[in-house]
């Protein structure tokens, strides 16, 4: 059974309740039963993990390269900014989709540029807590066509 | 039962003849059949349509308005620079969802900008073929919704 | 009789129906009667052209330099990048002004800038319907002028 | 009566005597009775104010608010750069029109850009003198419709 | 009785050692207890937390959601580039005060934007520790206005 | 006794009128009581000049140099482009705190950069009103310090 | 017999009629013969096409994978921002050369780049009508070295 | 006799007391003089006006056309922003030249682009006092070249 | 004998296992060993610390203060947007030596700049391990020019 | 009989030796034959002059006045900044034409600006060694159209 | 006697014969005549040099350092970019006069900006050849106040 | 035995002499000993070559090729600006190392910029003299790797 690690980055663990407006009223623990839920019925396994710091992100990108299949980020503010992240990313050489649950480029100047987007396989951006189960599908066709 | 709109632009007409190595090999004819099928496997209805004329596209979006529930569209080279097509997308107010078959933030610098990104509810780039079930998926997210 | 050409670009069919918050909510059709009465009552003879192909605008410029003394031009989204229509307005010789009903300086950057104004007689930006009667007036002191 | 306030900014005063390729042979004062009589005989009153001191001008759009329907401004070269004006504009809530008797984006790259544009309801740019008659004009469509 | 948190970002641990012709001979902890006692004799009580690591401020951020009325933040050189702490400021709403003992508008380009100040209340830059005291006042002006 | 010049520019003087949203209802002459009461608890004594005159206010700096102690500033707009203004905050070498009663960072682009900032000693921006009885603040224990 | 596609595009059409003083006085028609001549002394045959639409340009380099074995292209104003058709030059891997009559360089800002130069074999700007046999020349070399 | 205007913008008054370090401790009145010396001993008379207000240095120059065979302006800061003068400057027509005392290109980036230095004859930067002189002498040239 | 600190940044852990086309096949430990037993040959103590953690190496930064008589640091991706290491750096007034084992002027637009080089005494770059030999033999140079 | 010069810049003289794969493998010298005969078949005499040395090529400009009727320059990495050239080209008003083997648009960023460009009379780019004899030929256009 | 160093950089030896509208009649000799007359007339020796080689301006201005005690330098095109010459002029500290015959802040853009004026104590733009008497007799100033 | 050219570009025969803050006070010619004895201390034999002419820079590249093993190069101000030199470089393919003994990323803007060190195999800067033979060092490492 193929292994997905599905990594959130700054101020994810606030969703549902900070600006509902745009990331709606799901709370995050709502939504890793929905991604799981999601998987588990695609025959996929998967770990969700959250931090606010970028270098944990980077040292759980390091400990995915053993355990898993793919990786899915929405990596908050981080996809802005974090070379960091970037490195990691290209270094352990697992296929990754970057998602946002707003659609980044409709919003403030700098969210429309990613420094991650370069170095994943797509980008999934909109659609709310749909991008999800969305990057889920677009996971299986990535590792069929590897 | 819902109906939606494909859109193609420039080029897209040539694909599996072009830029194999970019692009794969399915031919666009195929790849209109694969669009139909998941779709109806979705209980959904589509049109394709494609053009090089970016005012054909234009007026293909002034028609939608009273035929579709929603539009994906994979404008080609002219998401990088068609106000025309942007205005237009926004004018009809249907849910529009932007697809890249390539990842779109690897390749060339002007492929990073995509114009008609911030007037579509989200945009999906990467994963080849499978952006386009993608995108009907994220549609269905996006129809149940609203 | 003088004879002025008065074309409309992309999505500019759809005045009336879309954004009628910042358009208003007169109809194309209705707006075209009231461009000829204005023109007639000053003793102007005029044909009004809409097209969302930037070639048929540059094809109908091309015509307009044995029929008309004059272009009024409302360009649409094309006024922000097609130097195919400015090349056009440049060939003809013809006296042409541009017009936006919206104040292109009050909206999104991109629309602050014409491409087509550095080779128009002059500009007029706001006033919504306004700014045809005010065009057909400026375009008879151009025209005494010469 | 409606009333309007027709301001000048810097070198507006040497009309008629300067640069008269660009700006025509009219004296100042000559186009000054032009703009009463136009405005006269669509029932409006006009008072003409010249300064070319930036602050009295900014002193003059705030005497407006109570004596005023609308503005007409020709900044000259502070249209470019006074945000201080542009302050005003916003300040005083009347509508404002700006105008330029040259095609400003026919000329130096400086004049491109108009700091006040965004915040009046419309501009006129090009036509020579014609401007003031056609932004009398445009006035009373702006406050018909208000 | 109302309560702050007072944050520190990265460096600023160091006051008092590092750079003293910028940041004064005051140690840090001396800072604190300053800070303590102004705000005490203003009828607030504050709470003081430093880290060197973004994440951790942004997870402090998280907690004051529930904890504290309002926040006085020196991110050091956070401010910027952290669009995660941006992000975080944002969605906790509380009113947020951002302040640099040093004038950063008379500092290296890099230090002249701070991307965190537009989603604060205010900001005050220069005045050493003075900014401190200031920030609190500052902040019973915010909270009583709300 | 210390004495403050506290000098206001462009379109300052009506406070409390215009855009009552961002500055308050405040007018500038009960503003003024405002300031001059919080100074005089300080023990301060204050001059307050307003002008919507660049030069005025330059003129006013200079006489400064020999009757205050130190200079509040809210240029205005003026802020924003006026090296006169700079040039002479910095001649005159008083203590200068410029000051803001919006948060000029959350408004538009061109408001985000102070060409007088780096001459001041400090900056306060956001907080409405309470600027100024900080910024008397801040001059004391600017005052004090030298 | 080896066969060459010449590409016109927008505006083209006038040439011998619109400023002559750039483009000569040759007509359009007397051009297509002078190429066609030079072309057969050459031993190749050639086929000339117009168009001031975008997208039939995209269509008719489609249309030359089966047909042609090099394409000279005068894009004229599409040729500084039409990704469109630098997705179809890439995409049919004719050998394509560009020419412009005029020194591109030598003219406005907006002319010095080239959006297609990057997917031609090569480019000729400047000398007139004589770019059409030197292309031709051109040609000869690059499908030689084939 | 021919007649100069020597004018002086911004701060130009503090000459002598304000950065001595830069501009010398010869007073306003000094200069003056040695000024009127020098151009005295060349047969030159000169009117010396100093103004902090950018208007009255416009009208200064409106005023200039009909007494004076030639302007030396010292702008100040206004040289780095002021269109207004500018446009004064190539309206009257009068030769004109501009100095700064001090090396403008080797203080801060904004003082490197004067915006009147296009239309004037020529600019004089660095030298102290002296380029007063130089400039009465470099005034002579131009005067007997014309 | 004297002490260094070697810091390693994000994802220099990886050396070895990623990317070893660039970085070569050499792990991270066995680097450490060649580090040390180059320092020990010369007659230096080394201490090396990793962290993918931003505000762990700024932590490290400021315990070296007394316990180290140098820095060398590779920071990997953080050299190009860590301000809060830049700090850290020039706060503890320690010589600190910039390298990169890769050239990162041969390779993205973004590793060009490194926000850290202006507070480090000198930087290498390319050489692959041999940066860190050199590095320390630098060191040498820079303590005994101490 | 006309005669031409044909300037060699910057490392020109490797051609054949170096980076074969962007250049060929035809030696300088043979190169020199084959422009020689192509001249001569012509009916035009050529000289050929190389140097690396910036100011000799503008030494050799200078003397082409009295000696040729035109000039064809492959300015190597000159053409990119060398404004020395610029001017001499210019001065000497003889008809210049640029060339580059390789396309220089399809290269790095540096390469796609010549500063050159604007002063030739055309420029030819691509097309391997042939563009010597096209540019031949484009000079007798040239010099017939003189 | 003092002695200065007159440099003259690339294309400067054509004066008199390109370009005669923007540097007037006067040949190379005379002006050296007219220069070497004028010093006389100050008390001061004057040499002369020209070179179109950038690298033989750093020679001499090397060899000036024991030679002279001035230079005046008219770099020609090397003004705008040889930070070769700057650096010399920088190393031999000897008081450096920039001059340039046209006034470079009317031409084109590139010459708007000089590279060598920062590290000059002062630079004379415009008015033809007087720039020679008038640096001569702006060296004496330099010369006196040292 | 291995042999080393050094190359040494503008103005670096003056070191030694001036800027001693910047560069020390050792002569030129003491430099070179310094180089020769640490170079053949390792077993390699160096010529070394100084000119403040560019092209001859670019001609002792090329002749190179044939006679070192590798090249170090403190191409002076050269390395900012001269393409020439980049390609000379990457032309004869033998491993070359730029030294700046100054650390060029805390001096001027224009200093950080390096237009050769895309073509080196590596970059060395500060240090002061012991440049020299680190980079000696770091060739022996790379001539070892080859």
């Amino acid at each position: 059974m193929k292994k997905l690690l599905v990594l959130f980055g700054a101020n994810m663990n606030l969703l549902g309740e900070r600006q509902t407006n745009i990331y709606g009223s799901t709370s995050f623990d709502e939504m890793v039963r929905l991604i799981e839920n999601h998987a588990r019925s695609c025959g996929l396994e998967t770990d969700v993990f959250q931090s606010n710091i970028e270098g944990e992100l980077v040292n759980k990108l390091h400990e995915a390269r053993e355990k898993y299949d793919g990786i899915i980020i929405n990596a908050g503010a981080y996809a802005h900014y974090s070379y960091a992240i970037r490195d990691a990313i290209s270094a352990i050489k697992l296929p990754c989709i970057e998602v946002h649950q707003s659609n980044i480029y409709a919003r403030e100047e700098f969210r429309h540029k990613s420094v991650i987007a370069a170095v994943c396989v797509g980008q999934i951006s909109g659609f709310g807590h749909a991008v999800y189960p969305m990057a889920i599908d677009g996971m299986r066709y990535v590792l069929d066509a590897h």
